[in-house]
C-alpha cells in the first residue's frame, strides 16, 4: 500500500517535462492517419459538389448553376473561416510572450478539429441511409468551423497553461461532445440556434471553464511576469477582435434560411454589435481612474453583442430589439472583466486567461434566454404563414408545435448545452490532469520559450541588459 | 464687465483636464439610449429581410431566393465593412504611441456612426410614407458604412489631438451634415456618385481640415517626440493600407447598378489603383535623397486612385481612362505629402495628421471633375439606350435630361460637397473649441497614455534605460 | 584587348551604388505610360461589364442580372486579391529588418504585374478577332492575379538580395514567360490546371530559384546579422500565412467550372490544407531538440497542401484523396526546410530566402503528378457524361481524347512549366547580373535601410546601447 502510494506520488509529483518531441508528432500522425481512413470509408461529395451535378440539375428542374448552394453560402463560409483562424487566432496573441502559442496552437487544433467535426456531425446529421456515407458540401464546412469555434472558446480559458498535446485531446473530446449536444438541441428538441449562442458559446465556455477549474494552478503567480500584454501585442489582438466583430454578421447568418433568413440575421447581428461597442467603452471608462480605457475590454466585450444574437438573429426580434440586446451585453461583459474574473480566480479557483466567462458564457446565456422569449412571442401576423414554417421548421411531426412550446424547447436547449459543457469539462479535465501531457510548470506558463524555437535576438535582449547591470555590479574593473 | 472677462478667461485658460470618466460614459450611454428609442419608433426590416418575404416573392413573381438583394450586395458589404474598421482603423495606427487611439477610437465612432447614419439616411431616402417608418436592408448597411467613412476621413486630420468625446460630437454632426449633403447631391441634383468622390471624400476631407484649422495648436511641436512612426507601427499601418486598397473595387461598386454597373465599377477602380501605386513609388523615390522610399507615401498615396474613381467608376470611362486617372492621382497625392502638408501647417495653420488633404481632398476633387466630364461625354452609342437610363437614372422627371446637363449637375455636386464640408467644419470646430471636452494639452498629443491604460512593461522600458544612466551618473557606488 | 578587359573589370567590379533615384522612377513612369498606351489601343470591357449588357441579356435570353459572371466569381476574386497583396506581402515581412521591403516591393511589383498580365494574357486568350481588342471582365482580373502570383513566388527566392528595379525587370519578363507557358499548357496541350500547380507554382518556383542561383552571393554571410526574424515580425508573417491558408480554397476554385466545379475545388483544397497543418506540426516538432516548433515551418509548410491541390482540385479526387495529398505535402515541405534548404545553399549555391523550393517547387511537382494520375483515372461512371466534358473540356477537336491521353498531356504540362522556369530564369538572371540595377552589396542585404527612409528612433536604438557600452569602456569618469 505504502509502496503504491509512493509510486503514485512519484508519478504525480515528478518534475515537469515539457518535451513534446515524441508525443506531439505521434498524436498528429496517428490522428491524421485515422482521419484519412475514416474519410475513405465514410465521406463523399454531396450532389451539389459532385461531378454528376448537371444530371442532378436536370432531374430536379434546376435551371441555373447559380442555384448551387455554393453561391448562397460560400462568401459567408469564407468570413466564418477568417473568424476561426485569424479572428480567434489573433485575439489570443495579446500576451506579451505567448503570441506564437496563441495563433499557432489555434491553427493546429482548428485544422484538426474541422476534420473530426466533418465526421462527427456527418454521422449525426447527414449520414446517407442508402450507402452509409456522409455527403459533404459547403454547409458542412461551415458547420465544421462552428464546431471548432466551441473548442477554441475553451482554449481561451486555458491559454498559456496547457501543452499542445493537451489541446489536441481537449479538441478531440470537445468536438465529440459538441456533435452529440448539437444533435440533441437541434434535432431532438428542434430548438433553433443559427449562430450558436447555446450550442457553441454556452457549451464552449463552460467546457473550457470547467477544465480550467480542474487544472487549477495555485502557484500561477510565479508566471506573473509573463501575464499581461505588450503595446504591440495589444495591437495584434485588435486584428483578431476586428475580424471577429466585422464578420460576426456572416457567422450568425451563414446557415440561416436562404433569402430573408440570412438577410435578417446579418442585420440583427450588425446592430447588436454596434450597441455593445458603445456600452463597452462607457463601462470601461467608468471603471478606471481618470476614465482611462482598458484594451482588454475593447478587445473582448465589444464582441458580446454578436454572441448574444446567436440564437435570435434569424427571428423577427426587430432592429431596436437587437440594439437592446447589444446594449445589455456590452455592460454585462465589461462588468465581468472588471469584477467577476478576479473574483472567480480568487474565490472559485477558476483561472480564465482570456475571460471567456465574460465574452461567451454570460452573453451566451443571455442569448439563449432572448432566443427563447422571442420564439415564444412569435406569431403568424409577425412572420406570415410560410415565414413561421421556414424560421422555426414547423413541418412534419412538428407542424402542430406552437411558438409558446417552441420557447420552452429553446429554454431546454440552454440546459442541455450547460450540462454538456460542465459534465464534459469535468471528464476531460480529469484526463488532462494525468502527468503525461508535457504541460508547463507553474513558473513557465504563458511562455513561448517552452514549445517554440524563438528568434535569437529577442531572447538575448533582456540578457544583454542584465549583463550590463551584472557587469557593472560584479566586474567594476571593466567599468574603469 | 471686467469680472465677466475674468470668468471667461478662467474658463478658457484653465489647465487641461483630460479626465473623461464622466463625459465619455455619459455621451455613450445617452446617445445609445436615444438610438434605441428612435430605432424603436422608426426602423423596421425591408421586404427582403422581413419574414413575409415568401409572400413578397409570390406577389412580385420572384422565382428564386437568390434574387434577394442580399446575394447581390452582401459580399461587397463585408468588404466595405472591413475597409471601415480594419482599413481606416489600422491605417491610423502608424504613430509610434497612438496605435490604441487610432484603431480604438476609429472603432468607437464608426460603431456609433452607423446607427445614426441608418436613421439620418433613412429619414431622407427610405422613409415609407404609408407608416412613417424606415425600412432597412443590406443596401442601408452599406450606405451607413459610407456615411461613416466621411467622418473617419475627418478623424484622420485630427488624429491624436482630440479627445474621444470630441470625436463623438464630431461624428454626430458629421453624419447629420453628410445625410443632408448626400440628399441634395444625389436626390435633388441627381448627380451620380456611386463611390462617393464628392459625397464622401470631398465632404469628409474639408470637414476634417476645417475643424483642424479651427482647432489649430501653435505649440504642437511640444509633442514632437511622439510624432512620426515606429518600424512596427508602420507595418501595422500597411495592414490598413492593403485592406483599403484591395477592397476599394468593392467600395466603388457596392451600390452601383446590378449587373454590368457593379462589374464595370470594380474593374475601373482596380485599374486606377494599380496605376497610382506605380506613380506613388516613382514620385516618392524622386523626392528623397538617394531615392529612398517613404512609408508615409506608400501607405497613403497608393490609395488615391480609388478615391478619384469614386464618381466615374460605373461610367464607361474605359480601362485606359481609369489608368490615366490613377496615374495622375498618385503623382498629385505624393507631391502633396512632400510639399503641401508642410506648407499648409506652416502658412495656413492647418495641422493635418494623416495628410487627408493629399489622400482625400485633392483626389476627391479630381474624381468629381473626371465624373462630370465623363458624364457630359456620355451618349447612346457608348451606353446603349437602356444602359444610359440605368447608369444615369434618366427616368421620370429626368427623362429629358441630356448628358451635357448631367455633367453640369455633377459639377454642382462638387460645390455642394465643398460648401457643406467647410461651413459644417467651421460650426463644429467652434463647438469643439469649448474647453469642456477633455482634449489633451499641446505637449500631450499623440500619446495613448492620456486616454488608455498602457501595459506596464512598455512604460517602464525607457525609465529603466534612463535609470541605468542615472544610476551610473549619480550613484557611482552601486557601480562598485 | 587588355584595355578592354580593364574596362570590363571596372564595369563589373566597381563598388555597389544602391541609389535608385533615377532608375526606379524612370522605370515606373515609362512602363506605366506604355501600359496606358497599350490599354488605349487594346483593352475594352467584355459584354458582362459593358453598358450594353441589357441588350446582351435580351439577345442571349438571360433573365436575371444575377447570371452576370460578376456574381459567380467576384467573391473568389476578392479572396485571391487578398492572397496576392496581404498573403504574399505579409508572409515576406518575417525578416527582422526587411518588413518594409517585403510588403512594399510585393505591392509595387504586383500592381505593375497585373496590368502587364491583363495585356499578355489578353493577347493569348481573349483577343477579339472582329476588332483586335482584348475584352476584360472579372475572370481576367483573377487570371492577372494568378499570373502575378508566379512572379511573387520567384520574388520569395530573391527576397532581400535584389533592388526594386531588378524586381520590376524580373516581373516584366516573368509575366511574359508565364503568359506563353500558360498558353502552351492550357490551350495547346489542353491540360487542366485550375489552381495552377504547374502553371503558377512549378514555373514561379524554378524561375525564382534559377535567378537566385545565377545571382549567387558567396559572401552573403556578411549580412548574417540581418537574417532571421524578430518575435513581432514572425507574428506579422502569420497574418500572411493565415490569409493565404484560409483563402486558398478560393484560389483553386476561382476559375473552375461554374457550379459543382467551383464547389468541389473549394472542398478538396480545404481538406488538403487541414492535413498539411497536422503533418507540418508533427515533422517540425520531430526535427528539433526537445520537440520545439519552428515558426518558419508553420508559416510556410502548412500551405503546401494548397499548392499540391492546384491541378486536381476540380477533379473527383475524393475527400480522402485530398487528405492524403495534404498529408504527404506537409511532410515533404517541412523536411525540405530542415534538410534541403541548407543543403542547396551549401552545395548547389542556391540561396533561397523564403524556401520557395519547399513550399512551391516540390508541392507543385507533386500536385502536377497527382493531377496527371487523377485525370488518367477519370471515367464516365465517376464524372457522368456531362461532368467529364465540363471538367476536362472534351469538346470540339478534343471530343475523342480519352482520360488516359489527358493524363499524358497533364504530365507534359509539368515539363513545359519546368522548362520555362529554368530557361527563363537563366536568361533573366543573366540580365539581372548587369551591374546597373543598384542591387545591395553582400553586407547590406536584408536591410530596409538601403531603399527606405526608416523611422528615426528605430535606427537609434542599437547605437544607444552600443554607446552605453562604449561610454562605459572608454569614459569611465562618467561612471563615477
Amino acid at each position: 500500500m505504502g509502496n503504491c502510494q509512493d509510486i503514485c506520488k512519484t508519478f504525480w509529483c515528478r518534475p515537469k517535462n515539457t518535451n513534446v518531441r515524441i508525443s506531439l508528432p505521434a498524436v498528429c500522425f496517428v490522428w491524421q492517419i485515422v482521419m484519412i481512413i475514416l474519410f475513405g470509408v465514410f465521406v463523399r461529395y454531396n450532389p451539389e459538389a459532385d461531378a454528376h451535378w448537371p444530371e442532378f440539375m436536370q432531374k430536379h428542374n434546376i435551371t441555373s448553376n447559380i442555384e448551387n448552394d455554393f453561391y448562397y453560402r460560400y462568401p459567408s463560409f469564407q468570413d466564418v473561416h477568417v473568424m476561426i483562424f485569424v479572428g480567434f487566432g489573433f485575439l489570443m496573441t495579446f500576451l506579451k510572450r505567448y503570441s506564437f502559442g496563441g495563433v499557432g496552437f489555434n491553427f493546429l487544433i482548428a485544422a484538426f478539429g474541422v476534420q473530426w467535426a466533418l465526421l462527427m456531425q456527418g454521422w449525426f446529421h447527414s449520414l446517407d441511409p442508402t450507402d452509409g456515407t456522409i455527403k459533404i458540401g459547403v454547409e458542412s464546412l461551415i458547420n465544421a468551423d462552428f464546431c471548432v469555434a466551441g473548442c477554441l472558446i475553451a482554449f481561451g480559458a486555458c491559454l498559456g497553461k496547457v501543452s499542445p498535446v493537451q489541446l489536441m485531446v481537449m479538441t478531440l473530446f470537445g468536438i465529440t461532445l459538441y456533435a452529440v449536444e448539437e444533435y440533441i438541441i437541434l434535432n431532438i428538441l428542434n430548438a433553433r440556434d443559427a449562430g450558436g449562442s447555446m450550442v457553441i458559446h454556452i457549451f464552449g465556455a463552460y467546457y473550457g471553464l470547467t477544465i480550467s477549474w480542474i487544472l487549477y494552478r495555485p502557484n500561477l503567480h510565479q508566471s506573473h511576469r509573463l501575464q499581461g500584454s505588450h503595446y504591440h501585442t495589444d495591437v495584434f489582438a485588435m486584428i483578431g477582435t476586428l475580424f471577429l466583430w466585422m464578420y460576426w454578421p456572416s457567422f450568425n447568418s451563414a446557415i440561416a434560411y436562404h433569402g430573408d433568413g440570412q438577410h435578417r440575421a446579418a442585420i440583427n447581428t450588425y446592430l447588436s454589435l454596434t450597441a455593445s461597442v458603445l456600452t463597452t467603452f462607457a463601462v470601461s471608462s467608468l471603471s478606471a481612474k481618470r476614465g482611462k480605457l482598458d484594451m482588454v475590454h475593447i478587445q473582448n466585450a465589444t464582441l458580446a453583442g454578436g454572441v448574444a444574437m446567436g440564437t435570435a438573429a434569424e427571428f423577427m426580434i426587430t432592429p431596436y430589439g437587437a440594439l437592446i440586446v447589444g446594449f445589455c451585453c456590452g455592460i454585462i461583459s465589461t462588468f465581468g472583466y472588471v469584477v467577476l474574473t478576479p473574483f472567480m480566480e480568487k474565490y472559485l479557483k477558476i483561472q480564465d486567461t482570456c475571460g471567456i466567462h465574460n465574452l461567451h458564457a454570460m452573453p451566451g446565456l443571455l442569448g439563449g434566454v432572448v432566443g427563447a422569449i422571442t420564439a415564444a412571442a412569435a406569431s403568424t401576423s409577425i412572420y406570415g404563414q410560410q415565414g413561421l414554417l421556414n424560421t422555426f421548421g414547423f413541418v412534419g411531426e412538428l407542424s402542430n408545435r406552437s411558438p409558446g412550446t417552441q420557447g420552452g424547447y429553446q429554454a431546454a436547449g440552454i440546459c442541455v448545452a450547460l450540462a454538456f459543457g460542465i459534465v464534459g469539462g469535468i471528464l476531460v479535465g480529469c484526463i488532462l490532469r494525468l502527468p503525461i501531457w508535457a504541460d508547463p510548470a507553474d513558473d513557465n506558463c504563458f511562455d513561448d520559450e517552452v514549445y517554440w524555437e524563438l528568434p535569437e535576438d529577442e531572447e538575448s535582449i533582456p540578457p544583454i541588459l542584465e549583463y550590463n547591470n551584472h557587469m557593472i555590479t560584479k566586474n567594476p574593473e571593466t567599468c574603469m
